[in-house]
């Protein structure tokens, strides 16, 4: 294979950036910056994350088969580089973030524009980060956007000139 | 659920545009614009499509677990559009476009910026599109992108600002 066009090629793939947070209710909370997220039906509305198999945030959505992926608003950059480190709850926030439990027991960021409860449907349990396919059970719209909403989500390119994070 | 806020929030979602074509090598040759596509692991490299059950694109993919998919450049819109249509093969071309057989058997549409060869390692079949994880096993690129890889391909927002085809 040609290691460099792979690199290139897979990098055109255009990516938003979310925290997928989730809670096991024994007190182990998750919040972590992901890209690698698409939609994948229309009927039932499916979405696909890949969530790197030796990760927190991956043990506990295994165990619970719950999440929530909240999606960064343009203006918040910061909270993505936040959430790449380990997250930690204290005075009823996660790394400072305000949130409230979704219906399904995962943390939603309250600062978030948009978030969706997701239910696990399937695992496949290949590579160095799984393939988790999740119902959308509900969605929760804080900030309607004023023109297209592919045009209020933060995206990679948004993060640096060089910033090419996968996961 | 929030319908509305279902809607609005998966949109949030952004994509880039592809033509994903896959050859069966008995006569039935597929190339159907998608955009439900991420990455889903670097070792080994692992996308994934949604691609609609009903299609002749998941027939062929379903059985030869081959297919190629082509990114769009910034400039072919109207290859977009092109391939939302059923294909047909003529004169050596795929609905017009030149073309040549990638290594896998796919059709790799010549004047795409890019294209990765994928192999099946799973589907879920789940929803009106089913999810096809695949390995890349072979990655090509036709032109180089003179910045980011992801501000070279066509996006969902570039079709129009009402387009939010999916699948």
């Amino acid at each position: 294979m040609n290691a460099d066009a792979k690199k290139t090629v897979l990098r055109m793939i255009p990516y938003g950036i979310y925290v997928l947070t989730a809670d096991d209710g024994k007190g182990n909370v998750a919040a972590a910056t992901v890209n690698w997220v698409t939609q994948s039906a229309f009927g039932p509305p499916l979405v696909v994350v890949g969530v790197k198999a030796d990760s927190g945030a991956y043990k506990i959505v295994q165990s619970t088969r719950k999440f929530v992926l909240n999606m960064l608003g343009k203006d918040q950059k910061g909270l993505a580089f936040t959430f790449f480190k380990p997250a930690s709850v204290s005075e009823g926030k996660i790394s400072g973030q305000p949130y409230h439990l979704a219906a399904n027991g995962a943390p939603i960021l309250t600062e978030a524009p948009g978030a969706i409860e997701c239910s696990v449907t399937a695992i496949v349990e290949q590579g160095d980060h799984h393939v988790v396919v999740a119902e959308v059970t509900e969605a929760h719209l804080m900030k309607p956007p004023a023109g297209r909403p592919d045009n209020a989500i933060l995206e990679m390119k948004d993060l640096g000139d060089t910033v090419f994070y996968g996961g």
